[in-house]
């Protein structure tokens, strides 16, 4: 089991996969905002509530803002590289897979992976080791969304890139050092877009498994975005692209 | 005075406005990372290094991961609004401003100011009261980049926007309800980009100011990105269709 704090990831889990829930936790000793919208929806999706005190809450989730309110869901499943294969081969449209190598920030994470919900990316790898992992933290700040990514656990990463490279999907690698402005590249074929870690960027042993490495052109007085806003960058860019193409 | 807190946030000062840079901050008792570069700076530029102990340094920064290294700088100057009028006159380009419509989380503060300082950017507007404010968190969270962009406080946004509205400036808000798509719209004017509230999104009395509403169509499974994200979306597609059109 794992919980889901936070008012607005309990409520995306609620609308949208209350089959999910096993109960909710409600602080009986603080105003919760949206309590009548959150007991709505238990009352009609027949999930259980337990009222506790928030001190007790709080002792069961250390350093996280729950603001009263958690969902108790089944535990966080991660996808084999395996299932991930055999999930995409019924996509019709251009497959696009983001692997992170050894992000180390949860917010960063949970940023990447709101996102990716949002721009519809196809798949989330992570390796096991000196990384973020989806924790509870993660959890709530991604505001429900990992819900709709499958999130990928691997033990070697550039192992992985080459086994979805065999598989037809070019590895695209993202630095300022890049030699190609991602306003320029062709998106328009499978790929997995590879961020780096926050301070060392793509490790080389990842950077040898790139077909090409992308930049974003630099414009202003600094040479780095914050990683999750990279993301988004990349993210819409391709997506614009992708989907001008298919207009024409 | 202010504290900069933070190693990559104290680099970046040293190295590009080190005549601002009053005193550093060492502590004795930690290992502090790249401390060799730092004092080969401190050294090269004259700027005098204290060392303390590190509580004694938490005390001062409460809550704040500062690494061990602060800088202390004059306080932090806030642009008016007359100022940045007159400090655009001279920017040939067409003219870009970001309003923030009552931000609250310092985190999103920080990545709005590092990406308009990446995007050039040139100024960012907020409000007075029930917004962020550039606090030592943001300052350390931006990693320097708050240096780059003027940074201007009004009492009253919608008056701002108003008058930066009879001074030729288009003003455009962003909301997953507006009825153009970011990809069509045409970027090429001296604007000012309205961000709104993390939950609440644009207000009335703002959204009333606006010209027109942008939204970044959806193409997933969930409705909003979070707001550092898309500023850097919107940033970047401002950025691209702008320099395309330099080219042409």
């Amino acid at each position: 089991m794992i919980r889901v704090p936070g008012i607005r990831a309990v409520i995306e889990l609620l609308r949208y996969n209350s089959a999910q829930v096993k109960e909710i936790w409600i602080a009986k000793d603080r105003t919760v905002s949206r309590l009548e919208e959150i007991l709505n929806i238990c009352d009609r999706e027949m999930v259980p509530v337990h009222y506790k005190n928030y001190k007790e809450i709080s002792l069961l989730l250390p350093g996280i803002s729950h603001q009263g309110v958690v969902a108790i869901v089944p535990g966080f499943r991660y996808y084999s590289l395996k299932e991930l294969i055999s999930l995409i081969k019924e996509i019709e449209d251009k497959k696009l897979i983001l692997a992170l190598d050894h992000i180390t920030d949860e917010g960063n994470f949970a940023s990447i992976i709101r996102t990716s919900a949002f721009f519809g990316v196809h798949g989330i790898i992570i390796p096991k080791n000196r990384s973020v992992s989806v924790s509870s933290q993660v959890i709530k700040r991604s505001s429900g969304a990992y819900l709709y990514v499958p999130i990928i656990r691997v033990v070697n990463l550039a192992q992985a890139l080459e086994k979805l490279n065999k598989e037809g999907f070019w590895i695209i690698g993202t630095s300022h050092k890049g030699n190609i402005s991602l306003y320029q590249f062709d998106w328009d074929r499978d790929l997995v877009l590879v961020l780096g870690n926050e301070y060392k960027g793509i490790s080389y042993a990842i950077e040898k498994t790139c077909d090409e490495i992308v930049n974003i052109p630099l414009f202003g007085a600094i040479d780095a975005l914050n990683v999750g806003v990279a993301a988004g960058v990349f993210l819409s860019e391709i997506t614009r692209t992708r989907k001008l193409m298919y207009k024409n």
